[in-house]
């Protein structure tokens, strides 16, 4: 590894299926883009450790440990009986705590939405993913609801302070307090706190099946939203479809100490895998959050206008119908990958 | 009591706010339409029997056990500190154990979608809202969600029969048993024998994130669905709002031995009660599906289908903007109320 000064040094998991090829357009259009980043490749899929403990193999702990930052593509997972899912892995190991969407309409691509500006932060270390589960008697089973306060105090913090960091106007905590008063009923208390700190930041409160309805009748009304894991699981997936699914949406998974990992949601798709057919839309946009969270605005302005420009403007080469063009300054700098809207 | 030789009689619980003019509308409707029912109105807000336990006043569990169909408006609830939510009183007391929402695209009511035509059938009395949760320490907090075979099975069956007696193609089981592995993967397995005993219908398991994704995508790859009570709560409302929301969206409680009750589930709206200016559609198909619940389906046929012209046309008398002509086969058979589509 050669540090190049000015450059910093990204984890990149290019993951499986289609995985490698849009790492590697991310990869052309930042160079094309000049962005300051160098990408350190690392296969993060599970090990089997000392004592048949699933666990991210030491090279990627370490590269992720060191850099912070980390960029991912699809995983196949689980790859074998009893292998964890990578996902649930790498939040665990990394303890990344916040999941982040930010759901917002594209031009050019037409879903029955419009203007759609929101975004989704999902605790995602407990709630209904604590894993504790029992057989009370036969044909009795129970799943533990686990909330604490110092997670829920923990997201709701983060999401204040999302929300004045990227100038939002209001936070909704979505809940089901009226259901589970004292499971919910802590996740909202502590939201309440954290409102009553960020007081420049609006607060709303909403039932999740109400925000459900609301949400589909007209998105526009929402800006930041915060919730228990499981609600985020459901929302953030009906957010991105109404912007276009996942294959435009980018997410990132915050952690304490500066870590974070950046990550395309859809799957491997394997059946179009080496076709260079796939759409780097998703890791693109997830790379392009990962810069403003290093603080590199410029840069990612720069990249998300080539994106979204290419999108409204169908830029298509002639040469191949399938490569598409994206542009910066001037025409050494570009790079050709495949942005597919159907 | 007077019986009425051909009629059937049914509990009608008015409601508060909207409810006692939206159950006039209805009844004026039914009585145009020459629908054989006749009404036995009953107040179900819950009372405090001794030992301070919440019940329904026993002269309306007792019209209800006798009856055993009821159509409900809209009830302020909760009333009191410490008073029951009265849907969850309701279904507990009479063990409604499925709720069924049909949501079909009106033509004439615009949203952002055509053609949707799906049912979702939720399991009422368990999962997530067992009621059971825990302080563990201090700032720890747990809630149960329960699962049993027996209401996982109830509920499977109930879905595939309504499914068969419907002619509907296909049930589709939405979980997350990837996650909750032990109770959603018991919601599941009783989903799949059900599936098994059902040759005829096809059958398709989803996860919940998935669902509410490819949901807002296109409703119209999805029939009929049936989760857990949790998930009910959220894909009811979320589906509901596909097709213009609370105020056009009928539901039905079935529970055991034959009783079922059937309500609006939009609230009590006690800014314009009183104004003539509340939309019974709602509780009028919801009157539609007790109908069809009856086995009344000529009946339930012509009330649709003369409310389902209302909407397309946008009937309304020349004497009152605010009244809407609902009308049967001769200028005699007809009703006035308010059917209002912004
Ligand atoms: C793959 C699965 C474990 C995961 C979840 O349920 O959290 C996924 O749906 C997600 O949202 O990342
Ligand atoms: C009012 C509330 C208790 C209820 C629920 O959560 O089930 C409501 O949302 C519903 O769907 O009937």
């Amino acid at each position: 590894r050669t540090f190049i000064r000015g450059m910093q040094t990204v984890t990149l998991i290019p993951g499986d299926g289609i995985g490698p090829e849009i790492s590697s357009s991310v990869m052309k259009i930042f160079e094309a883009s000049k962005a300051p980043i160098q990408w350190e490749e690392r296969n993060v899929t599970a090990i089997q450790g000392p004592g048949g403990k699933w666990m991210i193999p030491p090279d990627a702990k370490e590269s992720m440990d060191r850099n912070k930052i980390g960029l991912k593509g699809p995983l196949k997972t689980p790859i074998a009986a009893g292998h964890p899912s990578m996902n649930l892995l790498l939040r665990k190991t990394f303890d990344l705590y916040a999941n982040v969407r930010p759901c917002v309409s594209i031009e050019g691509y037409k879903t029955p939405y419009t203007d759609v500006d929101l975004v989704t932060i999902r605790e995602n270390t407990e709630g209904e993913y604590s894993g504790i589960e029992h057989v009370i008697v036969d044909g009795v089973v129970q799943s533990i609801k686990l909330i604490t306060e110092q997670a829920s105090q923990r997201i709701a913090d983060y999401a204040f302070e999302y929300a004045r960091n990227n100038q939002r106007a209001s936070v909704t905590a979505v809940h089901k307090a009226n259901i589970m008063r004292m499971s919910d009923g802590l996740f909202l208390r502590k939201c309440r706190e954290a409102a009553e700190k960020h007081k420049d930041v609006k607060f709303t409160e909403m039932y999740l099946d109400t925000v459900c309805l609301n949400m589909v009748q007209d998105p526009t009304q929402f800006d930041v939203l915060v919730m228990p894991n499981l609600y985020g699981d459901i929302l953030s997936d009906l957010c991105a479809g109404l912007i276009g699914g996942l294959g435009v949406t980018p997410s990132g998974n915050i952690g304490a100490n500066g870590v974070a990992i950046f990550e395309s949601v859809h799957g491997t798709a394997p059946d179009i895998a080496g076709k260079d057919m796939a759409n780097p839309t998703a890791l693109l946009l997830s790379a392009v959050m990962m810069l403003r969270h290093m603080g590199l605005h410029g840069h990612a302005k720069k990249i998300e206008t080539a994106c979204f420009d290419t999108i409204r403007d169908k830029k298509v080469t002639s040469t191949s119908k399938r490569q598409t063009f994206i542009s910066f300054e001037s025409s050494d700098n570009c790079a050709f990958c495949t942005l597919r809207f159907s």
